[in-house]
C-alpha cells in the first residue's frame, strides 16, 4: 500500500435500505437524531445493514516541537516526555477514558525530544528529537514527512490485523495547538487570527505573543507551494504528520475513525486535502473550547458528537464519545422493528 | 417519609476540596470542561472526594392521556400499551441502550388505559386507565396527583435498598408533550407557543391543531392558584406525576438524578415548584429536539449534557448519558495527580 493508494468511496447504494432499516425501528421517524446519523454512516462503511465495532483501539503519538521554544504554550517543553510517562504508567485522563470503555491503547513516540528507557508499552517510531523551529524554516523536510505518514499508515495496518475496525487518534505535544493553527490557516485560507487559540490555558497577552511569532513563522515560511505534504512538512508535527498517514490508512482499510479536537482535527484536514474520500470514514467525537476547532469543523462541513467544552488532546474526546457510537450501532442491530414488535406505525 | 419532607440542600463545604483535586489533574486547568462540573456535582451530592456509582437503574413510568383524543399525537392512543409490551420483550431504544451500558430498567404502568396480563417484569401502579380529557376539567383530582407522586417515591427507596444511587426517569405515553407544555406554559409563566412543539412527528397544520386545542384547555382549566401540585394535577399525567415524586423522593435520598428531555424536565420543574432542592441533584442528560426543552432548561438555569436532536422519551437520553457521567467520576477517582505523575504545572 503506498500513500498514494486512492481511498475507496463508501458504496452509497446501501443508504436507502439503511434508511428504511432505521426508519422502521419503534420510535418516532428521526427520533434519534445524529445516532441515526452515525448508525447510517457506520454501515455504509461497513457496507452492510448490520455493522458491528470490533477491538476499538485509539493510538496517541507524541512528538515535540522546535516552536515550543518561543513561549507559545503555558506548559514546558518537558511536560511532553513526562506526560509520555504518565500515559505508560496508567494515570493520564486517555488511560481512564480507555479504560472506562474498553478501549485499547497504543502510545507511540513520533519525535519526543528525549531518550525513553526501554518501555516494552511504548511504540519506538521517533523521527527526530523535535521539529525545527518555524521560526527558522520549516518544520521538517518532506523526506521526513513522508516517513511519518508512512508509518502512521503500517501503525493502522497492524490494528486492522487484530481485527480492529474503529480507530481513534490522540496526541500530546507542548507546542502542537501552534503547527496546527498555522496548518488550519494555510489550508483553510483563513487569517492566523481565527485559527490561534489559548491552547493550553494561554493569557490574553500569552495570546497575542503566540499570534505575534506564528504570524512570524507564516512570513518566514511563506512558499507558495500548495502540495498539501509539503504544507505538512512545513508547518506540521511528526504526530500530526504520523496521525495524518494514520487516518488515511484507516480510510483506505474501510474503519471507523474517531477524530478527537483541534490539533487532531488539523491532521484529518491535511488528509482530506491529500484525499478528500477520508471524510466518508470520518466521525469528529466533539467540538472543542479551542477557538478555531468549530471553524475547521464547518470548513470541512462537518460536526462534532459532544459538546462538553473539551480541550485536552490525548485522544480524551474520542474515547469520551465512543460509547455514543456504540449506542448508534446497538440501536440499528437491536432495536425492534414496528412489524416485528407489534407497534402501530400509521397516523392517528 | 412524607411529600413535604424537605429536600437537605448538597453541602458546599466540601467544594473547594474537590476543585483543588480535580484541578491537581494531570491535565491543563479546566480542560475537561463540562465533565469537570459533572465530577464537582456528584462529589457534592455525595459529600465526598472519591464518589462511585453504584447500581444504575432508570424507571420509565406509561400512562395514558384523555387529551389524545383531541388528535393532538402523531400517533395513536394504542401505541401506549404497544410500546409497554414492546419494553417488556426488550425491542425499545431505552431496552438497547440499558443493556449497552449496564443499567437496571424497571417499567411501571401508572395508568395505561389496557388490562396487561400478569407480566412479572411489570410493576403495577395504575391509577387510572388515563387522565380525564383536559378539555372538560383538570386532568386528575388532586389525591390521585398525591397518590401517583407517593407511588414515584416509594419506587425510588425500594431502588435505594437496592444500593441504587444514581437514577434516571423516562416515560411513555401518547400525548403527554401536551401535559409537559401546558405544565411549562404555567409553570414559568411563558406563552404557550413557546412551549409547544411537534412531539412525535406532526405536520404545521397538525402543529397548529395541537395549539389551538392546548389554548382552549389552558382556557377551561383558568384555575389562579398557584399550589404547584394543583397545577400538576389539572395539566399532568399519571406517569408525570410519579416521575415528579421520584425525582423529590431521589434527592431526598441524596441519589444522582438523570432527567431525559422535554417531558421528564417539565416533571423536573414540577419537582423544582414543590422544593427547588431537587436541582441540586439533578443531571440534565440531554437538550431534545422538541422545542420548548431549551428554553425550560434556561429557566431552571441549567444545561443538558449531550445535543444530539434526540427526542425519543422512554430514557433513552439518560441511558446514552450515562457513560459520560461516569468518565467524569472515573477522571476525578483515577487520574493521576501532576504530583504523583512528576508531570510539570507551572508556567513555562
Amino acid at each position: 500500500m503506498t500513500l498514494l493508494s486512492k481511498i475507496p468511496r463508501v458504496d452509497q447504494g446501501l443508504k436507502e435500505a439503511l434508511l428504511q432499516k432505521i426508519n422502521q425501528k419503534t420510535k418516532p421517524l428521526g427520533s434519534l437524531g445524529i445516532l441515526e446519523s452515525v448508525a447510517l454512516q457506520v454501515g455504509l462503511i461497513q457496507g452492510t445493514l448490520d455493522p458491528a465495532l470490533k477491538e476499538p483501539h485509539i493510538i496517541v503519538f507524541a512528538a515535540d516541537h522546535g516552536i515550543a521554544r518561543e513561549g507559545v504554550s503555558a506548559f514546558p517543553r518537558e511536560v511532553t516526555y513526562q506526560m509520555v510517562l504518565n500515559f505508560l504508567s496508567g494515570g493520564a485522563a486517555i488511560n481512564v477514558f480507555c479504560k472506562q470503555n474498553n478501549i485499547g491503547l497504543s502510545i507511540v513516540d513520533a519525535g519526543v525530544d528525549a531518550d525513553f528507557e526501554s518501555q516494552a508499552a511504548l511504540l519506538d517510531h521517533k523521527i527526530a528529537r523535535g521539529t525545527q523551529n518555524l521560526l527558522k524554516g520549516p518544520a521538517m523536510t518532506v523526506e521526513q514527512c513522508e516517513q511519518a505518514l508512512q508509518t502512521g499508515g503500517q501503525l493502522v495496518e497492524e490494528l486492522q490485523e487484530k481485527q480492529t475496525n474503529i480507530v481513534g487518534f490522540g496526541e500530546m505535544g507542548i507546542g502542537n495547538t501552534s503547527s496546527a493553527s498555522l496548518l488550519m490557516s494555510r489550508y483553510c485560507d483563513l487569517p492566523l487570527e481565527d485559527c490561534v487559540g489559548k491552547g493550553t490555558g494561554l493569557t490574553q497577552e500569552q495570546l497575542q505573543h503566540k499570534i505575534k511569532v506564528l504570524q512570524e513563522a507564516l512570513s518566514s515560511n511563506a512558499v507558495q507551494n500548495t502540495d498539501p505534504i509539503q504544507v505538512l512538512a512545513t508547518f506540521g508535527g511528526f504526530e500530526i504528520a504520523m496521525m495524518t498517514g494514520a487516518m488515511l490508512a484507516a480510510a483506505r482499510l474501510k474503519m471507523v475513525i474517531l477524530v478527537d479536537g483541534f490539533i487532531a482535527t488539523a491532521a484529518c484536514l491535511a488528509a482530506f486535502k491529500i484525499d478528500p474520500g477520508v471524510l466518508d470514514y470520518a466521525i469528529f467525537s466533539h467540538e472543542s473550547a479551542e477557538q478555531g476547532h468549530k471553524k475547521m469543523l464547518r470548513y470541512l462541513g462537518v460536526r462534532g458528537l459532544l459538546q462538553l467544552d473539551l480541550r485536552l488532546g490525548e485522544g480524551s474526546g474520542c474515547a469520551v464519545a465512543y460509547p455514543i457510537v456504540r449506542s448508534a450501532v446497538d440501536f440499528l442491530n437491536h432495536m425492534a422493528s414496528f412489524t416485528s414488535a407489534g407497534v402501530s406505525n400509521s397516523p392517528s
